[in-house]
């Protein structure tokens, strides 16, 4: 029996804007990455999203994010890695407020956007980020890409890191994700991404694009929320896995 | 032998610019208010403030602020309790990520500006900062101004209070602060404040602006961080007080 | 043959959020108000939101507001008139630069939620968001709700008005617009909408709340965007006037 | 006679917070880059600082930086093209209604920070904003860092530009400034700042690091009003220009 982690990116909604379908995707996932209001997520949102999750029996997690609202966190941006450190510590705390008046704990951190793709590749900001989440909280599971700076610079410190990998992006030779823009880099079809889902998770291996199979350690799978069929597209992966034999469970110690 | 506690706004540079004197200050003062980013006091500010208040044995705080960097938080804003509610633990938490990698606490949570006047005045405002505060932890202390709807609803809630004076403002009969833009609402003079704060301190009583005195009960002196001379103002406070008999110490459970 | 102008506020998307049916509601308007990034329209969404306008031969105006991102705009914020006078200038300036950029012209200013309601009752307030456009371009006309101290102060300084009524709010006996919250406040049924639209600008008369109804100058009429069905309430409406004899055009000098 | 403009940085301060000496540095300098709200410079202090350089005959332009008040526009950010030709056209309308409402027009835009930095190096970049100079008006002259991409792109465009020059910067042998951090990168003694603005303003050549000297052109020179002593030092390069019968001027076209 094999379990795996179903993350997916929560209470992205800010002010008067709505997006993503939390309530619909909450159901089918075990793991929340919760935006602490630098690239989404204001306080408001913040508090009925750890609320959500609670109900649903799913775990939280900082979503820390580059400070940048108008650009949604996907804008590289130049951050020395003491910033890094501090605006890390910041958003992780600010979550934990609102999961400690609600009786729960922060169970992971994961970088979003920039700042995850930056950390995957910089060891420097990636040791900055660790740091943060252990002068926090040392249980806390860092989340980043499988096999990059991230969860090495977690592992260094003696964190739980939780690899992650993607149901519906293609990978190259080298493990990265194809490019966004290059052709078939986003697997828009359900069937074929709860396929690779199950692949990673099952038999810990993802095709690439060239052709052939890359073996993939996979802690986590990331459901995007995004998608505008997310609701469904997660339910079919909960349920694709369980018909696979794995079990969707958060990551344990 | 009697105990008043000094406390300071502190932390309030935000970025390239900067704001106060705050090392010139910090020796002399027992509890420090640090702004939480929303009037003032970026990411990296906080943690540097918190190192600063920890190498100095003062106590912290979090100076929670309506969301309003522009306006330094001095702009009266219409936000429902609920919002208030979130606002206020959100800053908390945000500064308690901060102590915790210094191995520190929050020992106090005091509003800032606008804020801080509303939740004078406005019960319901006062109880959602008050409730707020007890969601994060029940142990930390409220500062409002003293004898207004903030102490009060902290105290209902079975929060400790402070209750707090001002050592540079004048008083009206009520017990409210005279409006600044009236004459002599302000004490420039540094001699004339330090004998308002020792009269409060030692005797619990302060003059008002008519004629005659009033008995005010004060748990901690505001130290305006924000005067030119900061820093002397500081120190002259504290040696007066401490001429009068009245230790200078941060306030206990 | 009577005239009417039919607004809607338009480009209200964030980065990467959306707000909005812009390019339905386009064909049946004459008048959009574009968000000027204070509440809503980063740079980018106010360049394309003028392009639309220009493509379908609508009149675009300045909706400027409060600094308040979070709150849409919506909260009343305290803020003198000096204040109130620069902001209005900085939004008239920025969406004007894109109207250049499109070889357009500004051709009327609104101010949006919590300022318009204060510009309504605030006579200093007005007065600075009046100059403001008077300092601008002394041809632009100023838009505010029909009888208030916006257009009073417009007309004060010898600009052009023009006097908003609502298709879809419920009116009490002295002019001013029931409460939201109230029963009955939002007229939600869209036959009941357009039936008031058409009265007011066939017969210059509203119904009142209580019974009976008023004689109303109105010289436009506002079409809310943020309905579900805002696009095919715009259409009904714009055909609904026609019905009626009633050309719906920008306003003229 | 030659002749030679002296630029600053003006009207940096943001809210609460103040920034510079602009009051003392503006009499000695003929071009103020006015901050338009993205790295600093609030509505208010736009509107304030107009007047002054009104006041003091000295032409303005607008400092047009990326979207980061917190980093005050010196990190390095990710923005394709579309958006760094609508940020440029935003803040450069924004300033112009300022300058409208004082019967002033816009004389010069040029990039502030991590901006001007890149769009020194990257053409797509420079050509960006070099376009929403010349929609918004072709008679505005562009201002970048001498001989890079963005004068090249503003003369493909027809534009008028400045070549700028720092007199307390040192030169490497390609004419690129010293990375900040390497010894010797800024020029700290005034005499020799001000030798350095005197040769490159009277004999087109500057000294460079390694030893000799490089020609260089120059349009306009900048004061860097962030040194603790910017008033006077740029009085001091008044002053040495003028002994050197160089004229303090604005460009023209």
């Amino acid at each position: 029996m094999t379990d795996i982690d179903l993350n997916c990116d929560m209470g992205e909604s800010f002010g008067a804007w709505r997006m993503g379908d939390d309530a619909g995707v909450m159901p089918w996932i075990s793991s929340a990455n919760i935006a602490c209001g630098f690239h989404a997520g204001d306080f408001s949102t913040m508090r009925q999203t750890v609320l959500l999750a609670k109900a649903h029996g799913v775990a939280i997690g900082a979503h820390v994010s580059l400070p940048d609202l108008q650009g949604f966190g996907r804008r590289a941006m130049k951050v020395p890695p003491d910033e890094a450190y501090a605006l890390t510590l910041y958003q992780i705390g600010a979550l934990a407020a609102f999961a400690r008046a609600a009786d729960m704990r922060i169970a992971h951190v994961k970088p979003h956007g920039a700042l995850y793709n930056m950390a995957a590749k910089d060891a420097a900001l990636a040791n900055a980020i660790a740091r943060a989440v252990r002068d926090f909280d040392a249980q806390i599971v860092l989340v980043g890409l499988a096999g990059s700076e991230l969860p090495r610079a977690g592992e260094a410190l003696g964190l739980r890191v939780a690899h992650e990998a993607f149901a519906d992006r293609c990978y190259e030779a080298d493990g990265s994700l194809t490019p966004r823009g290059t052709q078939g880099a986003v697997i828009e079809d359900a069937d074929a991404a709860v396929a690779q889902a199950v692949k990673i998770a099952a038999q810990g291996k993802v095709d690439i694009r060239s052709s052939g199979a890359l073996a993939l350690r996979a802690d986590t799978i990331c459901v995007h929320g995004d998608r505008p069929d997310a609701a469904l597209f997660a339910r079919r992966l909960h349920e694709g896995l369980a018909a696979a034999g794995v079990t969707v469970a958060k990551p344990v110690g």
